[in-house]
């Protein structure tokens, strides 16, 4: 990035924001301290879609949510109370925590295999599933639960870099068509672009708290935390939650924000937090996972306004 | 009804359903019980789709479902648990019953006003709102809000029989044409047909469940209960909660079902829970208030299914 600059030094001043989605809800922040620790660069802010953010508060919550979005029925939600929370109100009742109780881990396993063997698109739960349910099936096949690695238990099951019930092809034939490799610089020696390739990649961090802390302790960088509110792999409630957490404080209320359907009509957006410091957090009212994909005209609205400050 | 079969005796011994959605919910089961009374009519079962079950498992949903949808933010969802619930754990916290206390109707009014004053669409949340958000303002100032008469403060407000963001001229229009009025024998001494008309109605029943006990303890007759899973208005979770209340008996696992989708896929339509007595409750993913309209190809493979009782 610094060669960028160097190479191009009249976008030097230009103000300078990372963003990126999923995954980047690690990726962003770190890369964010570090660019935001070298004055050279003018930082003005980081945005987080649909991100990663805190594996407790986005494990918890997507149990909650699968029950209250039909995932899962009463018997099963009975089950999870009886065996995961053990008297303790659904609200405080901590999942992660419990996972490393076997009664309860199968529990919430049916639950995972309800949202993953149902043909639900799980970055999408009202929208269709590439390929279809058989299609669907082959993947899970290949995959792990997610929250296995929570008690070490990795043995036996293959890590699949498939992306459930989303059609990638187009993508991977673009990143690797030979013109897209040589201006993004990719040595011919590499392998093929693939998506959420085979990395070998460790966990070092189970929460971005004391990134999101140190950046926004000045109030000096604006950041945006934003959710298409019909993903459950990274869900809103999680990541709401999260920024609550951080402390900084609410400005106002939560409210409705709006933007202009193809038909001119005022239509509601989804919902905005202000906080402190120059956070903010937004949904995205019927956006899956992928915001801009799902809901171009309210991700344009909502990123122009984060740029703009307004 | 009975002149109708008098009429066309060539349809008396057809298989007989009643079926219908919303306040449905009242007139089906009620009328299908004087029917099966009437044994010179061959009732078969009766479904109702979205439909009015029970007032307090209705009102205790929706106040669970706008908070787990993102229609209510953390603030105010804190509010509610502390003013409504008095440290009683939300799963078994019982709005209907607190809302009669003033500082938990407050909170309660501002989750309702969020689904209300907010431009979404209450009858499906992913669907934009007709006329949008200036349209919907102008029903509201109008309207008053669902839960007030629990507590007998009428006085003061007006009922509003608009459909929030729904777009009916085309059905009103229709109605009202002279042809469709002569075909349905409407007296042209009556009024304009309107959706929900200003009708003098007094509230008898606070739930169908003694008409549903009365019409499956013989389990001579089919019943389903279905849900479009997007629908605030009469939401899948209070019709669910009201289905397994009647303690039939599951059958098995709650279990998606599949349909087939436009491009020939496999996709799954929601979630299928069996009873003993010969009643099924299924959710549609993604539709709204009227399924029907909404996922119609989902809809014709439910119901053709529940008629070949399969």
């Amino acid at each position: 990035m610094i060669g960028f600059f160097k190479k191009f030094p009249e976008y030097h001043k230009n103000d300078f924001y990372i963003t990126g989605e999923s995954y980047g809800g690690i990726y962003v922040p770190t890369l964010a301290y570090r660019v935001a620790l070298n004055q050279s660069m003018n930082l003005k802010g980081f945005a987080v879609g649909n991100g990663v953010t805190d594996n407790r508060m986005d494990f918890n919550s997507y149990v909650h949510l699968t029950y209250y979005h039909g995932m899962v029925g009463p018997a099963l939600w009975d089950e999870a109370l009886q065996d995961c929370c053990h008297g303790v109100p659904i609200d405080k009742c901590d999942f992660y925590e419990q996972i490393s109780n076997l009664t309860c881990c199968k529990v919430v396993n049916a639950i995972y295999n309800t949202l993953y063997n149902s043909g639900i698109n799980p970055y999408n739960v009202y929208a269709e599933c590439a390929g279809g349910v058989t299609q669907m099936n082959q993947l899970i096949r290949k995959s792990k639960p997610a929250w296995w690695p929570l008690f070490g238990q990795t043995d036996g099951y293959k890590v699949d870099n498939d992306i459930f019930c989303e059609n990638d092809t187009a993508l991977i034939t673009y990143m690797n068509t030979l013109d897209v490799r040589e201006a993004l610089y990719i040595p011919s020696t590499l392998p093929d672009w693939d998506v959420c390739s085979d990395l070998k990649y460790t966990t070092i961090y189970k929460t971005m708290a004391t990134f999101y802390k140190k950046l926004t302790v000045s109030g000096e960088f604006r950041v945006m935390v934003y959710n298409g509110d019909a993903d459950m792999m990274c869900n809103y409630l999680g990541d709401e939650w999260f920024v609550d957490s951080l402390g900084l404080g609410r400005v106002g209320y939560r409210k409705r924000w709006l933007y202009t359907a193809a038909d001119g009509t005022q239509q509601a957006g989804g919902f905005r937090q202000d906080y402190k410091s120059n956070v903010r957090y937004l949904t995205v009212l019927g956006a899956g996972h992928m915001v801009a994909t799902d809901r171009p005209r309210k991700a344009l609205e909502m990123f122009a306004s984060y740029i703009k400050n307004n």
